[in-house]
């Protein structure tokens, strides 16, 4: 079967404009709620045109010692154009956990595939 | 025919949990990003539990003199206690545009049904 | 506060090609899954470009005596041309209930907004 | 970098009730649309509850040649009991393609994470 998992592109985003970035704290407290910033395109813009844009991010959370991602959010930007409007492929959300683990992005280019980035999130008691 | 029209309800969010809030700036620049937040429970917090929750929140603009609402952007909300994980009803996003005209917000409790609010923008050249 | 309720429009679908045509059972047996069908341009076909599109439909169910109208599914048409590629504005579903009610499709066109269509729905035991 | 990539979990459906089974047509014509269903559950069906549920399927098409897949649709199956209306982890779509290639499905489940699984499809002038 050919899969999915192995289109996952990745890379370094200062040089690879599809990247999606994510501005996390260094370390937050358990069960406090913490924002995150994820966004396409922070050193190098990426297009938004119909033609060509960032169509979403989708946003998971893997506790240490999980065996499975927990879906955090999912995040569609829909205008590139339409009556001169243009949503930015950017989103902060917030949310809070119990336990220390990996915050992974996941983003969509109607032309160039799938991306995907990760951090990791220390939780303190 | 029934309408589903008539079902989105509002309110005052100061008074009514459900009611999206938004939060803008007064007055944005002609085709410059700006950032916008939206969230539900600004005041009075709604419940986050997998038996009742805010799923998601749309987001729509519609410019002065234009006959259609443009989407902007669609925010899932998706973990509600899966490995005591919970996202908030929280979202902070960019967009730019080019005339001046309302910002629209609709929502969805699981449980309490469609909500929304919207605010006035002005565009300056 | 302006409302996004009124801009929900409706309309004859056989005249009207934005209106989301649904194809349900005349009734349905308590408790049993059933398939629904809900389509955007059955008798005057929609543009499917990347300029203009049916980007997405919505379903709600709302039970008799209820306050409240309950999401069914939300179904996103992705393709409009990339590589060729092009997803129409269809999707057939299930789902089941325990009471009579309506159910409810809203759609959205990038270019003409939003759209409705409501139809009811028989359920024995 | 950790990766979502290594997480996409496979297997054979008719053994594993989280994979996402794919009914397609063994050809179809070039330019001509086709219906294709995915489900989760054929065989051995998956809890429907709000503890734990199939949240949403995702299907993609990679063209034979192309270094990228294209998202095709992405379908959020959305009550899990809420007045005892239980949406169905299945739906059937339709789209147009003109080279043959590979489909492919992810899905996710709220407890268990993310599956995928894909078909070969021929296309003929
Ligand atoms: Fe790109
Ligand atoms: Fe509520
Ligand atoms: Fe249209
Ligand atoms: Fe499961």
């Amino acid at each position: 079967m050919k899969s999915l998992g192995t289109m996952l592109q990745s890379g370094d985003w200062k040089g690879e404009k599809h990247v999606p970035v994510i501005h996390a704290p260094e370390k937050v407290k358990k069960g406090e709620e913490f924002e995150i910033k994820t966004l396409v395109g922070e050193e190098i813009a990426h297009p938004n045109t119909l033609e060509h844009h960032i169509a979403w991010i989708k946003v998971f959370y893997h506790p240490e010692g999980s065996k499975f991602p927990i879906e955090i959010g999912n995040y569609d930007f829909s205008a590139h154009g339409e009556s001169e409007i243009y949503t930015e492929p950017y989103v902060s959300f917030k949310f809070k956990v119990d336990k220390p683990g990996t915050i992974h992005t996941m983003s969509y280019c109607n032309i160039h595939g799938l991306w995907e980035n990760s951090v990791e999130l220390v939780v303190e008691d």
